[in-house]
């Protein structure tokens, strides 16, 4: 069972070629769509968007049947994907199937490419999502990080009914770092709509921010030099020249 | 000017569109020898290991005489790659050039996919080279993400020369964590001296752990199953049964 990829231009090989492999393909419909153009003639298995273990199981349930299948994530299926769940599924099975899990570019990398080079120095991805963590273990982790000073990768920033764990979020770096602190969202990176701001820590939730977004927050040495925004290694730039 | 791929399956599309777009050609020997299926006809700037500052400069020096560049790096170039870096010597140029980024799959999702889904909670990634950065502020990082239960990916985790660093992390990590916590080590990952080895936090030291090594270490619901390392993120598996 393949386990595949985001948007088109940032699809690996091997992601290509799972699907083109596959009988059956599993996924969220958004994601779907996303790569139409490689499952026409297969079976289709889509479903809604929390409809993760159902989604999982179908895919298991198919390829214990004997058919290849594809379960397909968005990014990196192996962070906040599919991939966890699919293998501890498959595992409490009488009959467990081979898995082959198809590493992705996950949408911290997608986004932080399209704005400069913000993750060049140590970084965290954190969830703000609360449904399956507890808001007091993922504040502390934000705490925490925000404290060693270390670039941070928000995913699921914030939904319709969630907005107030984003607010609290960057309270708590604002006691550790400064307002002009660069802060770049992007959403729905690598599809058509992709949408990406550059701003600060001081203004960042003035933003449009929802479910498809990643905010990246930077450190003390981030800054924003002609549009770029780069968190320097400490290279030697200029004792060459 | 793009930047390009690590091991030949886990290049995305764009990646390899850069590479087929350029004229010439700039990168460290060992990541050149993985793309040589694509550079043949090209102009090849290749150097040692140590030399980034100097290969970031051949490959603006080259743009802006009006040459299509693709400065190569392993995994993504935004994570302790090179994107940083050309970004910020082109800015201190008179005439600076266009440049993309191309994201790529990081070490720590190749890593991890080969051995599970270590990293479906939040995680952090920290190179442990304290050649840019120093020691204290590493050490710092490493003891808040071991205290907030984070699992963590360690970049650049033991040299021929530096070998303590990751004897400190492994006491700092015990300290709050169970000697017996999964620990993965992928090395030379995608390329054909593969080497993937699963341990736990009191013995994974024992194993060959060099500069083209990613260290994963879980956290406290990080569990092997049937050989396989997984962080839940505690969906209800069991639920629907």
């Amino acid at each position: 069972m393949g386990i595949g990829p985001g948007g088109p231009q940032d699809r690996t090989r091997r992601a290509e070629r799972a699907i083109a492999e596959s009988q059956v393909i599993v996924g969220y419909k958004r994601y779907l769509n996303l790569i139409q153009d490689l499952t026409s003639g297969k079976e289709i298995i889509s479903s809604g968007m929390t409809m993760e273990v159902e989604r999982c199981k179908a895919a298991l349930e198919k390829a214990s049947h004997g058919y290849i299948v594809a379960l397909v994530s968005s990014g990196d299926p192996g962070i906040y994907g599919m991939a966890g769940l699919a293998v501890e599924l498959s595992c409490q099975q009488k009959n467990s199937v081979p898995i082959e899990i198809i590493p992705g570019v996950t949408a911290a990398s997608a986004t932080a490419a399209r704005i400069g080079a913000p993750l060049m120095l140590d970084f965290a991805c954190i969830s703000l999502s609360d449904l399956l963590v507890s808001w007091d273990v993922i504040r502390q982790r934000i705490e925490a990080v925000a404290a060693a000073d270390m670039v941070v990768a928000l995913y699921n920033p914030k939904s319709k009914k969630r907005i107030d764990q984003l607010v609290e979020a960057a309270t708590i770096f604002r006691k550790y770092r400064n307002g002009t602190t660069p802060v770049a969202i992007g959403t729905s990176v690598g599809t058509q709509e992709e949408n990406i701001v550059l701003s600060d820590l001081d203004h960042f939730l003035d933003s449009q921010i929802n479910m498809r977004s990643i905010v990246i927050i930077g450190n003390s040495s981030s800054k924003v030099i002609d549009g770029w925004f780069i968190t320097p290694r400490g290279y030697k730039t200029h004792s060459y020249e």
